[in-house]
């Protein structure tokens, strides 16, 4: 059975930096689940059509097809119960708080650190729809919404809850990373694959955390081709 | 057997406002057991030497006896297994990064917000130690750290998380409340029991949610004594 991810890449093809995606990577590697990747820019609308969807990560599992980063996620559990990434009940509920502590807090904070580099490091076909519509949604020019001290600034504070939990243990889901340390990873590779700017202190609990998380599944993050790659 | 929980109390004895006390209130109500508590102020370090500890919460539970709220919800879910409170595997990893959260991030702020009320609140006998001790941890005067605007602001940017979760379930832990409720409205009890001051807008998801903990458990914490029936 072939497993293909649709995968934003940007200027180089071998550029992947999506965190929706880098989620997904993680929770198939967390599984020992093998897949290739197509390679897939913001103008490819068309290529999706197939799925109803018009964004990545989209997973093709055999003849199931399911969009959406979570949802794939829960696919996952749900098709491949052994070693859960979101797991039930109680688990579940709280990483739904947890996504959404990292796509209302950490990742606009990232945001205002990266965003320049981002630009630069998406496809050149892809740039004008990249700056319109994130310029709608900022209500400001990329220029302006670059401010990597405020989003430093911004993260040091909203990350002292993550700071403190992992003083005491290795991966945000204890002992070994789950669906928690997927999310909160898929948005700090974001902004590592883009950008050499420094998020957080050198010997921060949550940047010795990141530096882990690079190295688990084969180092899956540490073989990842980035735009210190491509210098 | 007698089930007791020392609790702090105010200027008046009914009133009983220490969010890790409220906390293992609404454990012990989600898990249907009764107890009775004793009244206990800041100065009584005495009256905790049994326990070898200098704070409350502190539950008796026949011949055990357990300190540190956090302890004491897990212990109840080791003690009285069903319908858990905290869960085990990655739901209580999870709830570990969501205590964080209501300590390092929501508390704090709420303190901004209600510093004053909480002295006035306090027994006069226990305020020169409130004050000195909360002054050293700020690192100015109380009338200095109080800053209601500013609170409100912080609360409102660190909250969004939350906020999205909530337009989607009544519970932070889903259907029904559960231990990330237990801890968050230990917090938002706190504050309620001792200031009218307004923390969340009206209308707001976490508002909406914060009236319906008032009311969980028969109504536990709607029917508790606070400032303002004693105005």
């Amino acid at each position: 059975m072939t497993r293909i991810l649709y995968d934003l890449c940007g200027r180089d093809e071998r550029l992947r930096f999506s965190p929706y995606c880098w989620r997904v990577r993680m929770a198939l590697a967390h599984k020992g689940l093998s897949f290739e990747t197509r390679q897939w820019r913001f103008s490819d609308k068309q290529a999706l059509a197939f799925a109803d969807h018009d964004k990545v990560p989209v997973l093709c599992d055999g003849e199931k097809v399911v969009t959406d980063s979570f949802e794939i996620m829960r696919y996952l559990d749900q098709a491949y119960p052994e070693s859960p990434v979101l797991g039930e009940g109680l688990a579940q509920s709280r990483i739904l708080f947890f996504k959404h502590f990292v796509e209302r807090s950490v990742t606009p904070a990232l945001f205002r650190i990266v965003v320049m580099d981002l630009l630069a490091a998406i496809h050149p076909d892809d740039r004008d729809y990249f700056r319109t519509t994130r310029e709608a949604r900022f209500g400001c020019r990329l220029e302006e919404f670059h401010q990597p001290e405020q989003g430093r600034a911004q993260l040091k504070t909203l990350l002292a809850p993550l700071r403190d939990q992992l003083r005491g243990t290795d991966f945000i889901d204890g002992d070994a990373p789950a669906g928690a340390d997927y999310l909160m990873f898929g948005s700090c590779m974001w902004a590592y694959s883009v950008s050499r700017a420094a998020w957080v202190s050198a010997g921060d609990p949550v940047d010795e955390w990141f530096k882990r998380m690079l190295m688990v599944h084969d180092g899956v993050g540490a073989k990842a081709f980035t735009i210190r790659d491509l210098d």
